[in-house]
């Protein structure tokens, strides 16, 4: 059997999220039909992320096993014909038998986008997250600062995660003003936790809005008490970027 | 009566363009169905730019008269509550009586975002025009700066166009590089002709992907000749960003 990897761009605003659910149309379960299609046959895929519903992907990498002759880089084309327009796979390529989407990983990028106007966007409406008051951005530019390096970030889980360990390194954690208003957080990390970028968001949110001061993060982190943090940060700002191998 | 300014974002996907129009959806349309129904009577609003279906705005311009005593500031969120999520009143402000949303402006920008990547995107396929073969960017960015300054823009018209003069000037003509395999042209002017911005775009795709060279387009403006400039590169791709008053 053939093992290939799939890197997916979504928009998550019509999905019920990655993995396949009862009920609801997933990314996961897209993918799936479109290559039983092509295949002929029922072909399950594995994906690193379970991005939820409304979270959109740059970089979502799925693997599955096959005995197609067809060459591992013209599935993304054949793929793209079956698929809907708002799921992509912008890559496809042969890997070794021992390649697993989510257990070869070595970390993730995630972006979060933070649109600050009096109004709603209605070009951003499902790709950003809106805040009314102005945020100060100096504040969550010194916030953010905490994230990085080796914590226990038990405060920054959501229930629902089932993990061994809380422990994860953010290797970088960027706060940007971009044009048009829109505050762009970029974080880069070894794994997240269950709703982990999302809660950092809304913490950061928090800051900008004077609700918690720059200085009160640290002390959350170490605190280990999801109650103390901000609150989660609505799906729809929510970016999977680029997943490491 | 008091004069009334909008400034307004608008996702034009879903609309057959701005302008009034029997048995399609417009912006305007849905714009001055709000207004009645908030003024309990019927008002017509005066837009700046009759932007086409499927292009975007984040400063459409328009005006209305009303002798509501609402405060001009106010406009915004009362319509807010009745327009589709995809229209945004971003601002609203009272204005001297002879202001004008489109004889009082005096100059506009406009973006045009390229999405330049082997397939097309899932979250830009409404927001830019997918090209596939690699563009040349230092072409496109040398071909841009012919367009700066005062032209004779005939060859740069779509038929359709009625004005008397095709003189127009560009104060500024930027193209840069974004990341996500985004080319963003960003071109500032007196004013433009029907179809003007998404004709240069196209020139300059033609330019990027070799089909015609930088140094050609002196010589098409000159020419005058609407068959010797680019293809109309797709409305999607282009927003009409600031009007400039």
């Amino acid at each position: 059997m053939r093992n290939i990897k799939l890197t997916i761009e979504y928009e998550g605003t019509n999905y019920h999220g990655w993995q396949v659910q009862k009920n609801a149309v997933t990314v996961q379960e897209c993918i799936e039909k479109a290559l039983s299609r092509l295949l002929g046959e029922k072909t399950g895929v594995v994906g690193c992320s379970r991005t939820d519903v409304g979270v959109h992907a740059y970089g979502q990498v799925a693997h599955f096993f096959t005995a197609s002759a067809i060459p591992g880089e013209k599935f993304s084309y054949a793929l793209n014909n079956l698929l809907p327009a708002d799921i992509v796979i912008q890559k496809s390529e042969e890997e070794p038998e021992n390649f697993h989407a989510r257990y070869s990983s070595k970390g993730k990028r995630y972006r979060y986008l933070i649109c600050n106007t009096a109004h709603q966007s209605a070009l951003m409406r499902n790709r950003a997250c809106h805040v009314r008051p102005e945020l100060d951005f100096e504040q969550m530019r010194k916030a953010a600062e905490h994230f990085e390096g080796e914590h226990d970030f038990a405060a920054f889980q959501a229930t629902g995660g089932q993990v061994r360990s809380t422990v994860r390194e953010i290797y970088s954690m960027a706060v940007k003003r971009r044009e048009d208003s829109l505050i762009e957080l970029e974080v880069t990390g070894s794994g997240f936790l269950y709703n982990m970028v999302r809660i950092i968001a809304g913490t950061l949110i928090y800051v900008g809005m004077g609700k918690l001061a720059e200085s009160d993060v640290p002390g959350i982190i170490r605190g280990l008490d999801r109650t103390k943090a901000g609150k989660t940060a609505p799906a729809q700002g929510l970016y999977l970027m680029e997943i490491y191998y």
